[in-house]
């Protein structure tokens, strides 16, 4: 069955992204900010600086600049409640993980060393959890981050735009067999594979996380599956586009 | 000078509250939850529910339930980024106070006998910070909890109301010798005194904190500022009730 | 009733205060120290110094110095043994709050710039608790920083004294409808209202925390505890004087 | 260029994967145990069994077992010493991830309702590090399991060997526009593209992880990439069924 | 020089203990407690009971009860200000190694068996140190443990007594290539010799602990210390026993 | 009996060490490391070097360096799983104890003002734990520490040797009634006394710490237990010496 005949839980086809919608300017004391929303799944995206780089940077010397990403789910994101980290004691090891990754992409998007010496945080709270937390959290986070930079190219803290490309992610999967594009908590909760996908406005690859959650997957479903997210990426950089570039 | 003539930083006069609006439901995997704003002040205070009661509960043989609260400012919601707790290994001193008394006071409003042998947890997360923070999460705290009880009554699973009063929390505080009703952050920054009071929607105390921050208080204007909070918390229990009762 | 008939399960009226002692200098290698008794209740106050301030103030370019406390019941000072900090990892939250507040009390008395670039610990353990520890903790908390203090101008370490008045603390509250100074832990245990006051020595406030524990307190027994309460402290300001200014 | 045309650092070819060895029964404790050698890279890889299951599993009823893997390098396992997990009080973000990897794969070529209710650890320490420790840890990690579950099937505590198939996982990269097959530290540390690659025995996918380094790769380079990992992974599942099948 | 014509810095002769008190009931909360001076070192020792036994006890079917000590300097204990545990979040590895000691050697004076299925706590909290602080808090912790076992017995709670033996320890050591007996602060940190002896009422050992912290010593040297912390330990179990058998 | 009459469980005689053997540079990034076995106990022993000095040290303006120690058991390396330190949040105390006393010692055989503004650590991680542990990795530790510091030498990183003498170590106990050198698990499992005994190649004591486990000891099996470690210590200095010298 060909991937737009297939009618899924939410009535989305199989190469249907879910609805996307970005609030700019959600946290007014960032210095960039957004609430992506893709379909239930809804994060808070915000940029903030600090004028001085990590001490492990300025023992090595280097020039530039540094970004790094923190990752949370708020504790009534999901349906059960889940403890703050702080309660527990330690962050949460799949939460660390979604935050290294968060920060390798968006470095990989920034020349660092037009920087300056100053770090950039991007947090991505999730209010609501309902399955590619971890994508959103990218795009949105890409868009908090250029939202950051234009504000300090406008006060002059820049001189030259340091950003390579845009970024965005996107998840795909097979379900019953099905490759899918932008998995739900549903669908995910069931998938036989479940991959992640990050490209720039070029159509290249940034990263790739593929996991086999039951059985393996073959060459030609990875092919499909790479495809399928291709496609996603395109419609999401126009979004971000359209965000960044809109008044407010 | 009378409080009504006095004009503040923002325009307001003495005994003015700020512009508060809540927005609710917007945490939809909380029972309750509101979004509670006090002029530039935004907490999300959301009520969630788990079928059991703390272990020391139990230890005890407790009838009832338990009600806790959780505080934290979100890293973007101070104009310097306030890193996250799990990032310095411990709560802070302050959050933990904080969230002491939102959870005592909202245990103060509630028959917990009447609750189950459930817990309720409020959290409470600062996105944007402007002085009375703590108050505004009592105020919308209590909106979430009687939002998520309302739930579990038309749910039928409470079978009585456990709320015997509304409570709802203001700052009051003396700057520059004024008594001030609900200060924002830039007079809070250099107030002499600095008080917190919790109050039912019958005028009587649930909690007094009241500290001198510089110089000290006399008997006189201890009684100022009491009766200025008696008003703000009026007008306070009155929002209150119109949101919970609103339709949405 | 009036409080000078009421009679108490110790033996004492409504407006006594317990049995206060002093023992000074319990702890020789402290600066200032004194153990300090009121009725069972007995802690440990010591006055150390470090001729450094905290790394916030450095970077702050803070002039002048600072104080801070440290406040920790020994685990044989309750009748349930109480484990200590370090099992648990990490510090007690009522034990954080009662740390924050006789900090914050007894830096209200001092002028810190005049205590130069050092830092004063007032660190308080609890030997035997029986309720009113917090407010055993301020009193002689001032009694062994005022001691330490001394020693300072003795060794001319210190210019100018930097005390601009003594304060102290005690526990007022509601019990059985009686208003009551100064509860014991079975009076504590059972009290609608538990409020802690401190005040100067000149009859001024310096902080006031009261909470219902039980239902809730009016305008009027506001102000009938707070009253209790200045009768109290006078008498606890005395009583300060005495051994502050005593031999040994 | 092609690949066997390439001279390495090394010496080796673009396809070449380094001299790989293992030794069985390192550890005599471990009920299944393996010392692997990819070039100068050692790890040593140990399975222990717990007659017990985590309590998450216990709380949700679950049949069957667990495995989970611990992955850890040793402090002198780096050029510069690595201080241990303990001594910075929380565990390296890239070790946590590493574990989860390790321990996602052996669970995904494993039917843990076959198991038992008793969980298997798999432990991963590096002894010394020259690249490719995770995939290292994997390939030699299924050895041990691998081992550890024939001591089973022979003292008869399973009824049924519970591997699907085997797994192993091998590293391909982007040096200097080459595409090359098990990077040693030298060319990981340069590498524009790293990809770890992990795959059963019958040519499936089982977990695919690229990142771009500096830049980004292209649809045609991911191609490439994923062919040279499947030779590498071929030679791999040969050399474990070889030592798996050896004597001692 | 024979030790009974040698000058130490405090006045006495070589073979000399430096001046003992105790103070019983100290903390009456405690079932056991006693103040314990050597010299200038104070130690307050405390026996507390819970009517339970550790986990790991009952997951062995053990039979009969625990005694486990805690050892902690108090902050103003030290002439340098000691910071608490809690406040670097971990154990001082020397605290740790002392309150293994401390339990060790009054568990091995005591039938466990007959204790019944409780524990019980040796608290040592340190408010003045000048060295030997844990041979006193052995010392003092035997008496407290002694105390409360004797209120057990008066109570009914025990049938039987359950301490073998009473305990002591002293510390001896080489001072300037002197052998000398309980060792202050001073002499403490130039000793040559440092050892720690544990003996019982029957001159027998309990635990040995020698270490040279300058050069090394010889069999001639041991013999000396050995036979010198003999005849102190002689006086100290006498003080003990009169101590213990005193009314109050 | 005489011990070398006595046969014990592993066909040993009462004074027989268990056999011995190093293998030398077994972890190829450390300045100096070496596998010791003692029976069937295996510990890796590694010493690597940073040229810096503790904090604390550089605070004192201390000349000369510092040697340090970390001891781990491996989870593997006992007959029941151990968990690792991190999963615990906190090292072990028997562990620390070990670490404190290996450090001490290899401290106590070095000038260490001969050592330069550099530290050495010396990590002894148990690979499988049949007793012994802590003296084979004093006598493994200073084997690695030897080898480092004989590489110094030769870069000319040290311009003269820092080491004063040898050490090694070895227990003893009491079995049985009998005294017994070199205690395995099974005989240390159940002996009523253990002692654990480092010595210097000139039959110095460097540390001594003896524990009667069950009942007590007198000071005639005192001395004989100080003989037969002597013996055994003589056998291990040699042992050193050989591999020390070996070339590879």
């Amino acid at each position: 069955m060909s991937l737009n005949q297939l009618i899924r839980v939410d009535g989305r086809k199989g190469n249907d992204l879910r609805e996307i919608s970005f609030v700019k300017g959600i946290a007014p004391h960032a210095l960039g900010s957004v609430l992506i929303r893709c379909g239930n799944t809804q994060v808070l995206c915000a940029a903030t600086v600090e004028e001085s780089i990590p001490r492990w940077m300025k023992e090595q010397g280097s020039e530039g600049g540094w970004i790094t990403a923190e990752y949370s789910m708020l504790p009534y994101s999901t349906i059960q409640r889940k403890s703050r980290d702080i309660s527990r004691g330690k962050i949460d090891g799949r939460s660390q993980e979604i935050q290294r990754l968060i920060g390798r992409v968006l470095r990989s998007a920034v020349d660092l060393k037009l920087l300056g010496q100053r770090s950039i945080y991007i947090d991505c709270d999730v209010i609501q959890a309902d399955g590619g937390t971890r994508t959103a959290s990218i795009t949105g986070g890409f868009v908090a981050l250029r939202l950051a930079l234009d504000k300090l190219l406008t006060e002059k803290k820049l001189e030259k735009d340091p950003v390579f490309k845009s970024v965005a992610a996107v998840s795909v999967g097979i379900v019953n067999g099905e490759v899918l594009l932008d998995l739900n908590y549903q669908e995910d909760s069931i998938a036989e594979v479940d991959m992640n996908v990050v490209m720039t406005s070029d159509d290249e690859f940034c990263e790739i996380q593929g996991t086999a959650e039951k059985g393996f997957f073959t060459s030609q479903q990875l092919q499909k599956l790479i495809t399928l997210a291709q496609g996603g990426i395109k419609k999401l950089i126009n979004l971000q586009n359209q965000i960044i570039s809109s008044e407010g």
